[in-house]
């Protein structure tokens, strides 16, 4: 189970100890961390169950450095002398100290390997801040005391690392073998499921750069793996399982240098937090769920969001060995008609396509095919190709690959063709055909101008004999179509997000204290506050008077509205304060005396009047509404009003900054755009000119710094390319509204 | 590639050819031809791909009858002598003859096999039905030829079935080893798959009864398939991949045999048919897409429709291995907090419930956990427990699931504790105590008042050796939490559904001819149509001029909506033939003669009159229409009006007949069902009132038989316990009036 707060980096301390937290976890520093040349094993002895494990790990990685035993009462374990504390090793300390002995001793480990000069140490107790206030003051003296001493530390409540490169391995789980290295960089935010990673990348011929469980992420994050990771020239994608987001901040700067540095990010995050705390005066806090603001900060942060532990690893496997195409325009060649219609049905949901082959591509293919098979796409070479196996040690499947790389309406092939024998072929020949079919293969794919993704139909293990033959041919193989194309459509995605993170995303810290505490705006307070940031409001004025009402409605045009202002009143219409549709000036008088005498419903409310304005017909209402999310801060949420919101749900969300075109994208994404774009034969609105001013809401709502708690504009009325703000909700914290300018 | 057509037992046939096919395919004939004690292998030579494949099919299952090569020119062929034709065996006829010859030579070997009193074949030649027109008479005449002979035929353009329980294997594509006995039974429309799902099937240690390549199925159907499954007592679940359902009335009966005897089937239906043949005339035909036809038939059916080859094998192994438990209420025991993070997701988006553990079984946990682990659903007995290895064989998660089995609050248990070592022990004392446990969680597993669905994280092969355990102990596991929470829910949704299959459904020959050919109704017959058949329509009179118009209104009470009727005027408010909201009488007149005046607009139209009907105000629209699927026949539709159906596509589909009970499951997964219910401040409708017009909105499809082309109403008008028909639309084929009774 997570722990209840992931502080990142140093979070726990004070801004000096940060400071020197921040220090101890720079790139520079985890380079050192994660490659140790020597390891001790604090409290190890043959009965500790992680003793066995971690010596057992060192063995299968096939660590070649010292590995020293710590423990007070033995003399050997694993048939090593055992050292009787770390402070024995001071002139030679070893560049990492494992720390498996229980949570009351740690404190004098961390001391003793302080006063042998260990920089590096790597603790698994748990007793922390995972079990609560108390286990909190704990960890908090933890990192001052490893922080003080210039120690770097993993965990607590974690179970270490693996560096597939070195060898390293200070780790408390079983390893699955065989370990391949390889591109993919893992850290987890679970301890178990670090050997569940570790046996699926095994089952799946998936290699590893590094692996690490942060625990607790008392000093080292997940935002500072990223970054590590970024740094680490034996990685190219980095593979996260969360359970939260701790520092925002720290995760987001890591993502950016990660999408610079065009190392994607694929993250499985998992564990629905408990509601946040937010204004409830707003109607945007309750259509944003906790896990939809997740979803749209990670996909702002372009870090792809996959649903499960295979299609975590299958991604990453595909954006660490296989190119990214450059479109969607995808040929699939096969020797299965079913495996061709699973593809197609899938590729059809994903949006990606599978065009007709060129002529001369067919043509091409055809010369192979038997004459009841037709060369179309997705091709199937029907199994009858190969039952009759040809002179060559091509089949078709070869041959079609061959063409379809020279097709220009193609940017990548899913190609069946790569399913080496689970055992080695019965006689040598074979062999030999088999071995020249795969340097081919592998040749084809190294200098294809389109990318060759190899796939085959299920997700079923890579054997030994093939994992052995697809190393030799330096291949990798996509097991399972389902993760297959999805894989290859959040690479796409990935690709195409690129670049697009605002540097200011997130960078904004929370403010301190009660966040649910809000005191709303009078509506007029709200109208002028967003007028003055540039977002149009409706006419209106506020009124006193009966009289005043009718020549206010005269001057603003018939039909009106009249609603009560008054900060105190936020549920106007429950308490008749609002009148609609009021067509004549009898009537207007009339209305304002009733919606005037609702004020009284609420005590001790201070009435500054009655607001009159035109009522607005036609067009659609949309809701842009600002609330703040106690992880992430000001979240900006989009929809078409009425049932689209409240029986839907249908709102795109985005933490703010967030400029017009990126809330144009927001409104494309919407399930009812059609209703915006003339469907039912509505006038179609201007999508920039909404984005414009949805953009000028989100800054409004920066503007109010700190003291924003939700700032609502519903509904936002659109009508061809008119767009005005019908009604305006703002409320803040302390001191809301005196930190701010106000109607200037 | 599927075959255009997949017409099942004999539709190719003529009457009485029909009938001589249907017994050929009967049960007692089927359970014959796929026990063959003898084989012959028809074309066999040394160089013959398939031969020698199906050569090595049958020494790998362990086929111990006769296995004769046919071939007119080779004196012996692996390792058996040749003989020159099936008619050289007519003192001993082979119990069945598998057909490898190219596809000119098939008729002949027909011929020899009727000679020689061969009673069944498999026919593996392609350039059938699948080719197209010429193919398809080609099929015809072999069916026919064979069907006189009296033999039972599978295919043509199939690889042949593999009987695992007897060792009989015609078959001509690899089999991957170990091939283990076991309780699903497979089915497939797509040849090049057999070996896929074999292969998964090996990988997850999954036992088939049987696999049958069913290729064009010209007179062995995939429902004569599911007949002979729910027959054999080695199949538990039967498990289908379809491309098309070539004869939905056998597939029906099929599907209900199996519902009713307990068998579920698991069906992979893949390849979105062309755009079929519907009458473009009304709404419901637009929106009724082929892929959400099946997938609402198959429910009716209570087919389990899956998503993946992947989840077609876990689904048909947890049905196969496991009770069906008898409610969503979950217990999960595991070792890892991350997993069980991901188990509450996606449990959450299916459904599955994970309560909270009854005191008592808390405190039995409690007892084996760590201080700093709690005893809560969904259980992490965290690593330590497991790394620190107690004196007992069971660990903690043992100890829990035996707590959990007898909570109250539970219907069943995920149980992370079945994953044996990759290799024997390293010693015999562990070795032992891994046998003791295993036999332990077996007994477990065999005596728990409900039932424990073991599992582990993700989808990776189940290894040899953990296999010979498993195997040895009776214990099945399910790899994969995603496939296995899918699967378990797939189980409880079968189980929830048994029994409710009508038994008309889809037992209504198709009409012949052009099923877009549709004369539509004037709206007065349509609305006399309905209405005698109890479907309450909106009161409303015809009349021929404003005067009438307007004593109209006065009785029917304004205001009214006025609207040209005429059978050939379909789109009547396009040419402004309809006039709404008249709220005086002088309106009403200069409707009339507006309205009637549009009529001169469409040439040739015959204008019965103008319908005057009050208008509704308040309530919620709805839309009901039957439209007529080409494979399905009449498809009632149903969903809420204007956006919902045109933007969002929010409808449910049933094939008619249904009864209002099941409509009313119908509104009841609507997306925007909270309208009825009474969100945004409407007055609750009564959905059984509901229901019941709908009910017969469909049975008033139905009574048009083969006329019916579309019946839509449009909207159906829903104020509390109020529903009315607004407006009717009916359109039928050639005789479709005179052939029905109207308005008696």
């Amino acid at each position: 189970m997570a722990v209840e707060q992931g502080p990142g980096a140093g979070q726990q301390a004070d801004a000096g100890g940060r400071d020197r937290v921040r220090a101890l976890v720079a790139p520079d520093r985890l380079r050192e961390f994660f490659a140790p040349r020597s390891i001790a094993l604090v409290g190890a002895s043959e009965t500790s169950g992680w003793a066995r494990l971690a010596v057992l790990a060192s063995t299968l990685t096939g660590f070649t450095g010292p590995l020293i035993p710590i423990h007070p009462r033995h003399e050997t374990a694993f048939g090593r002398p055992v050292v009787r504390s770390l402070r024995d090793l001071a002139a030679e300390p070893p560049d990492l100290a494992f720390i498996m002995v229980p949570t009351h001793a740690v404190e004098t480990v961390i001391d003793d390997a302080a006063a042998a000069g260990v920089r590096n140490v790597v603790v698994l107790a748990s007793g922390y801040r995972e079990v609560g206030p108390g286990g909190h003051d704990l960890e908090g003296k933890l990192v001052a005391q490893a922080a003080a001493a210039g120690i770097t530390m993993l965990g607590p409540n974690c179970l270490g690392f693996i560096n597939v490169t070195t060898g390293a391995a200070p780790f408390g789980l079983t390893v699955p073998l065989p370990l391949t290295a390889g591109p993919v960089g893992v850290a987890l935010q679970s301890g178990a499921l670090t050997s569940v990673v570790l046996g699926f990348a095994r089952s799946h011929a998936i290699g590893i750069s590094s692996l690490t469980s942060v625990g607790n992420e008392a000093m080292i994050g997940i935002a500072d793996m990223i970054e590590y990771l970024v740094d680490d020239e034996n990685t190219k994608v980095i593979c996260l399982f969360l359970e939260q987001i701790g520092d925002p901040a720290a995760f987001a700067r890591a993502a950016a240098r990660a999408d610079a540095a065009g190392k994607p990010i694929v993250a499985l995050k998992a564990g629905s937090t408990e509601a946040g705390q937010k204004a409830a005066l707003a109607h945007t806090g309750s259509v944003a769920g906790d896990d939809a603001v997740v979803d749209a900060v990670l996909r702002q942060l372009n870090v792809i969001r996959v649903r499960s532990l295979e299609e975590l690893m299958i991604t990453s496997a595909m954006l660490g060995y296989s190119r990214v195409p450059g479109g969607r325009r995808m040929g699939v060649v096969t020797a299965s008609g079913g495996a061709c219609d699973i593809i197609a049905d899938r590729s059809s949901e994903l949006g990606i396509e599978i065009p007709d082959f060129a002529p001369q591509t067919a043509a091409a293919i055809s010369e192979h095919l038997p004459p009841f098979a037709s060369a179309r796409n997705p091709l199937d070479v029907t199994g009858y190709v190969l039952a009759n196996a040809a002179t060559s040690f091509l089949n078709a499947m070869d041959y079609a690959l061959d063409a379809t790389l020279k097709d220009p309406g193609l940017d990548f092939v899913l190609y069946g063709g790569v399913n080496p024998p689970e055992a080695a072929p019965p006689d040598e020949l074979m062999a030999q055909a088999m071995e020249q079919r795969m340097a081919w293969i592998s040749e084809r794919i190294a200098t294809s101008p389109i990318p060759v993704l190899p796939i085959n139909p299920t997700t079923v293990d890579v054997g030994p004999h093939a994992r052995e033959v697809l190393s030799r041919h330096n291949l990798h193989v996509y097991n399972g179509i389902d993760l297959g194309l999805a894989a290859v459509d959040s690479a796409l995605r990935w690709q195409g997000s690129r670049g697009t993170i605002p540097a200011e995303l997130l960078q904004r810290p929370l403010p301190d204290g009660d966040l649910t505490e809000a005191e709303p705006w009078s509506e007029a307070e709200a109208r002028s506050m967003v007028a003055a940031r540039g977002v149009p409001v409706v006419p209106g004025e506020l009124v006193t008077s009966a009289d005043e009402a009718a020549d206010a409605a005269q001057r603003l045009g018939l039909p009106v509205a009249l609603k009560i202002v008054s900060a105190q009143i936020t549920h106007k219409s429950d308490i008749g304060g609002v009148a609609l549709g009021l067509a004549a000036a009898q009537d207007v008088r009339a209305a304002y005396e009733k919606v005037r005498a609702a004020g009284a419903w609420v005590a001790g409310a201070t009435v500054d009047g009655v607001l009159v304005t035109p009522m607005r017909s036609g067009g659609t209402e949309l809701l842009a509404g600002v609330t703040l999310d106690p992880t992430f801060g000001p979240v900006l949420a989009v929809g078409l009003g009425g049932v689209w919101v409240e029986i839907l749900k249908d709102i795109r969300l985005r933490a703010l900054p967030v400029g017009a075109a990126e809330v144009r994208r927001m409104l494309e994404e919407l399930r009812g755009i059609d209703l915006l774009r003339g469907a039912r034969g509505s006038q179609p609105a201007d999508l920039d000119a909404i984005a414009e001013v949805i953009a000028k809401i989100g800054d409004a709502a920066l503007s109010l710094n700190g003291t924003l708690r939700a700032l609502e504009v519903n509904p936002l009325w659109v009508n061809g390319d008119q767009v005005e703000a019908l009604d305006v909700l703002i409320a803040t914290g302390p001191d809301g509204k005196s930190g701010t300018e106000l109607g200037a």
